[in-house]
């Protein structure tokens, strides 16, 4: 009997055949592909499995980039803030940037395309008093304020492929040839482009699926003097820029864009920053223009009998997985890097292709697979926590990437990666492609909305920020969670109301973020629409500050519905008399300690009414209100475990005045989770820790059952006869 | 021989005269008081001492303000925000409010004085859309907007003096009738109060000082629904307004106040709030109303041969003392309650009188003076707090308050008071009027100056606040500190420019405060003027949220000055590298732990010139940076300790380029403190601590001694010859 197989990518690399073959036997693997680094010989290609191959559309030809230098992609820069101190100022524009990945445009008029401001007021610097110096990268501001700072907002060209940037630098490659990168928005690369990827596709028909990495403008990543990384925004759109760019988006808008539509402040439109609407014009833009040009390349793959799949990273920008222009480029799949839950359903959810692949922990690398250090502890962990996900909304495929002649010296890893995959692919079996029960559909509301669909609060790809974590946990909690998750934007709920499926609202952030909103929480008819919906038995979840901005006496716009404000110190003069914990509460059942993460300060309950649930240090961290016939929960903070897991899960069900229906499908262990599928007759136990676990289940009539699970444990049972709930 | 005897006002009471001349000997007392619920006989007021009476100008005379309720003082109120769930909405205007207190004001025209606002909009409804319904205290809306909310801001009279309403309340009085109070601007009330002044000075003839307890207006004191305090600001101006008042300001600067001038939100211009032109033009315009009418009264003690102290307290609304009126009232004393180092400054520091005098704690009431409990414990603590202030700017007077019967039944607090009152004599003894030793000067520059020396972070008088102990911690170290310390406003830099003479301007406070600043940071002029004097070897420290206010890509306005900023959540995409704390610094030389308090977060360092003095949980707590010829000190927090004072005097020493000079009547003890008096040829090495304590001394010239100290203790040494530094 052969071992069930498929649904599985494996890397492989040049002389290393026989290796291969043994590992796709254990694994069940039915692709291999190449990494970055990696080739793979005649021999692999004939093995029976579909071939990957990475392809760079705009990099990797120097020979034809060197001829046309102006070409290369380009961003906008602010210089440092530079201080006054006489009535000159010079200003060295690459003064804090590495030379070897930025050239300043000088081609393009810098009057007509840079800015020099005054920092200290926010006025333009006119023309006349600033002047440019080729020599040395400076620019001379003359009849300056005294003691006020001045930056400079100008155009430079990426003369250096950042993802490779960052490998060279990073791995040392020394004298390697530095990889210019180029733009489809030029007509020379252009033509470039699309002749380059017909000859490939002619010269490789043993290739199966052309894995692009990715299109055409590269997230914002930006090296300083030191050669160290500066800026990373994995959002960023500031590298789609270049004079073609703006020039096209004036004639179709009627206005042209500013330096500092893209310099913002120094805060390059970071997605913790409230998005102008300039900004969302422009990211609507390359959009609309990077999704025809990405349909022509898939176009062209299509026609020589591949398959197109993107990987979600490096030269994704314009290629919003959850944008409106998406499914008119018609890509097969999409693949991306999974380091969460969070990270696994931001891949899983893209609609309009026909699989999702996800790029597994550890990748095959040094840096962790050395003599000495256990892979496994890395991969267990990565695996855990993205099968929470999986269950809710499986990825179709999952792979490794880096050196397979590494990983294979590690026969533990070789073995749990069989153990995962097969796992893998049982899963598939016994979901059958139905959808899980779900008890509720939660919506996460912020500025981004559908667009950034599993991707709020994140700052770079995946990474630990001290400001995010606290709110990030709420989507890591949801990723598992057998609740239906969307998220909503300011504008929809503006423009269309609030769809009445939804049962919660989750608003989340600190103030004056995209993520809590700002400003927009002076929108009166954004309040009444939120009033109305929890008051006629609306779900409200608020955590850090969340429907923040100082208005007409409320910290927090809707402290009506939370019952709880934060004291900012206008109102010390008022007597807070409400400081007594209501203990017994639904919400915080079984909850022994608590962790609020980076937590909120001088939050107080407005009356007596308010159900406190965590208070110490002289303020709330935990709140539930009744508002209306709808509930609204304050939570200070909710960084990622399993507890705060469930805190939030229990919240949901509060919050919906859905408490009865929590002990459906259901683990009372917060370790352990359960996931039913009625359409398949299956459920699954999970333990979801690296300890044995065991906990009461509830079935989905409420019947219970004791199980114990080992570490990582997964039990899967039939669905009793009955009236499911 | 005689003790020394002088400076000391003992309370007492009737039938209780041998007690009280063993007393007066025992603390060398040279006056007698009165206090509220006692009187003094006869014998007593016939006893070789001052005799005080306390005396309240607007109280206490039911039989008159009876016939003329319309003369009560008033206040603006806002009723509750109330959610309007239908087109009509009823808004109960007294719902949270204590009926015994407060009566709604129907004389005058409410749709003149009164203002229903949309909270959620901030607009006003428009007059025609609401009525006054009088049975119930009630205004009914029409028109609406469903789920919006709304207040009514109402015109109320105060019928119960709201200090005796507190004691009544809490000392249960029962039936003892409430006394009504009345407000000098009123015609029958002014009359009213000059001639029983007259009166009562004609009819005692015994006493030698009038205590005013105070003059007109009543800090705010509002009590809710169930007699309860709802609302205590004793800086508020709100008991001040009447539709007279408003009228003369009206009349004089050619503008209305509306009722939002005064109910502000709902935040009653807490002097937290940046306060607005209005506001502080009504508070000058009060302030020269009630020193005119004050100076009458006190004009009428004079020429009745007797002394006219104010209490600072109670009613001292509109009599500043830091004001530019207080001068011109003519009063001969302040008496105030001393809680720490910094009121008794508030005292000490005030002008334009004979002398100062600080009522010290324990009151001798029975909730500290039961069997049982340790009176000495809080005599001790308050001494001690207080000393470190006296030794650098004496009240010339002290004194305590309650029943003497109570207090004398335990020996050893008349023992303790023995001790205290004899060092007070001992330290003017040794000062003899003489100015001490100071190393600089040190400007506090927030937006309320001069005004209000020694009271900014102050909530209600003396009492701790959890969002404004971390501040007020850098009063209490000045308090002590061998440093001129003075309070200068934003407007005073923009008019005037920065003294020379200032070594260190200290900016601390949460953002968006009257402390810190708010939007006044927006004012290209203030930046210029502060960056100038920095750069040119000023000293700055900053306090939590130093100089804020989100503009230009900075949250510290003047973050090139402290060379760290606040990651507000836009800038998570700029990698932070400097977090390597720097050792052996001088401002922390012999620190070994830190407490910031409430503490700021996501502090972190622009350059790598900052020095980090103190970093953790992914922020920096302690910085400073040199900025031109000057340099500047973060601290996230300081709340008051001995080790947080030496901390503030070693950044002051550093910030002002003065490190040379520390060790300058100096002790190395951050529990000890040194106070050296040129001009006396003394000076005092003292224990703050309430242990033995041992230190090295350094003198003028640097030499260094070495002392032990007893527990609180003091020692006086004669200045070395030489010539001082």
């Amino acid at each position: 009997m052969t071992k069930p197989a498929g649904r599985v990518t494996l890397p492989s690399e040049e002389g290393f055949v026989e290796e291969t073959k043994a590992m796709m036997e254990r694994w069940g693997a039915d692709a291999i592909r190449d990494s970055d680094g990696t080739a793979l010989d005649a021999e692999i290609k004939a093995l029976d499995a579909k071939i990957y191959t990475a392809y760079f559309p705009t990099r990797g030809h120097n020979e034809f980039i060197e001829e046309h230098m102006e070409e290369c992609p380009q961003i906008y820069l602010l210089s440092d803030f530079t201080m006054a101190r006489a009535e000159e100022l010079v200003i060295d524009l690459l003064q804090s940037y590495y030379n070897e990945q930025l050239d300043v445009d000088y081609i393009h008029d810098p009057k007509t395309y840079w800015q020099v401001t005054d920092r200290t007021t926010g006025e333009l610097v006119p023309e006349q008093d600033w002047k440019v110096q080729r020599e040395g990268n400076k620019v001379v501001i003359q009849h300056t304020t005294l003691w006020h700072e001045y930056s400079v907002s100008f155009l430079a060209y990426i003369k250096w492929d950042p993802v490779q940037m960052y490998n060279h630098i990073t791995n040392d490659w020394g004298d390697k040839p530095h990889e210019i990168p180029f733009d489809v928005k030029q007509p020379h690369t252009n033509a470039f482009i699309y002749d380059t990827m017909k000859q490939w596709l002619q010269d490789n028909p043993e290739v199966d699926v052309v894995r692009f990495t990715t299109f055409f403008y590269q997230f914002s990543l930006v090296f300083n003097q030191y050669g160290k990384e500066k800026f990373v925004d994995w959002f960023g759109y500031g590298a789609s820029v270049s004079v073609a760019m703006m020039e096209d988006f004036r004639k179709e808008k009627g206005y042209a864009l500013t330096a500092e539509d893209f310099v913002d402040q120094g805060y390059y439109n970071s997605s913790f920053r409230v998005p102008t609407k300039t900004y969302l014009e422009y990211v609507d833009f390359v959009s609309r223009f990077v999704s025809v040009e990405t349909k022509k390349l898939v176009d062209l793959v299509h026609e020589s009998k591949k398959e197109a799949i993107m990987f979600l990273g490096d030269q994704w920008i314009g290629v919003e997985p959850y944008g409106p222009y998406f499914a008119s480029i018609g890509l097969d799949a999409v693949v991306g890097s999974v380091g969460d839950g969070t990270t696994l359903r931001m891949i899983s959810d893209i609609p309009h292709v026909k699989y999702t692949e996800g790029r597994f922990l550890p990748y095959f690398f040094p840096d962790v697979f050395f003599e000495g250090n256990d892979p496994v502890v890395e991969a267990k962990e990565n695996w855990l926590t993205a099968r929470r996900a999986i269950l809710r909304k499986p990825i179709d495929r999952m792979g490794y990437g880096g050196y397979l002649s590494l990983a294979y010296k590690f026969p533990e890893f070789v073995d749990y990666v069989e153990k995962i995959t097969d796992e893998f692919r049982d899963i598939h079996d016994h979901i059958q492609q139905t959808k899980p029960y779900t008890g509720m559909k939660v919506a996460v509301l912020n500025c981004w909305g559908a667009l950034r669909t599993w991707q709020a609060f994140t700052v770079a790809h995946s990474l630990y920020s001290k400001q995010a974590y606290s709110y990030y946990g709420i989507l890591e909690s949801l990723s598992g969670m057998s609740v239906d998750v969307e998220f909503i934007s300011f504008g929809d709920v503006l423009e269309n109301g609030i769809d009445p499926s939804i049962d919660v609202i989750i608003n989340a952030g600190d103030v004056n973020t995209a993520f809590s909103g700002g400003e927009v929480w002076k929108n009166a008819r954004l309040i009444e629409l939120l009033r109305e919906w929890v008051y006629s038995g609306g779900g409200l979840i608020g955590v850090g500050e969340p429907t923040a901005v100082s208005h007409q006496g409320r910290y927090f716009q809707l402290a009506d519905c939370f019952g709880v404000d934060k004291e900012t110190g206008f109102s010390l003069s008022t007597d807070k008399y409400f400081t007594g914990q209501t203990d017994g509460h639904f919400i915080t059942e079984g909850m022994t300690k608590y962790n609020f993460g980076e937590s909120m300060k001088n939050v107080y309950a407005l009356h007596g009414g308010v159900d406190i649930l965590e208070y110490s240090g002289g303020e709330i961290h935990l709140s539930a209100n009744q508002a209306g016939e709808g509930r609204a929960v304050y939570i200070a903070g909710l960084p990622y475990s399993p507890e705060n897991s469930r805190l939030l899960m229990r919240s949901l069900y509060y919050a919906a005045g859905k408490e009865a229906e929590l002990h459906t499908w259901y683990a009372d262990n917060p370790y352990c989770e359960v996931h039913a599928y009625p359409g398949s007759g299956m459920y699954a136990v999970v333990n979801n820790s690296h300890e044995v676990q065991s906990t009461a289940v509830y079935d989905g009539q409420g019947n219970t059952s004791s199980v114990e699970l080992e570490a990582g444990g997964i039990l899967w049972q039939p669905i009793r006869e009955g009236k499911l709930r």
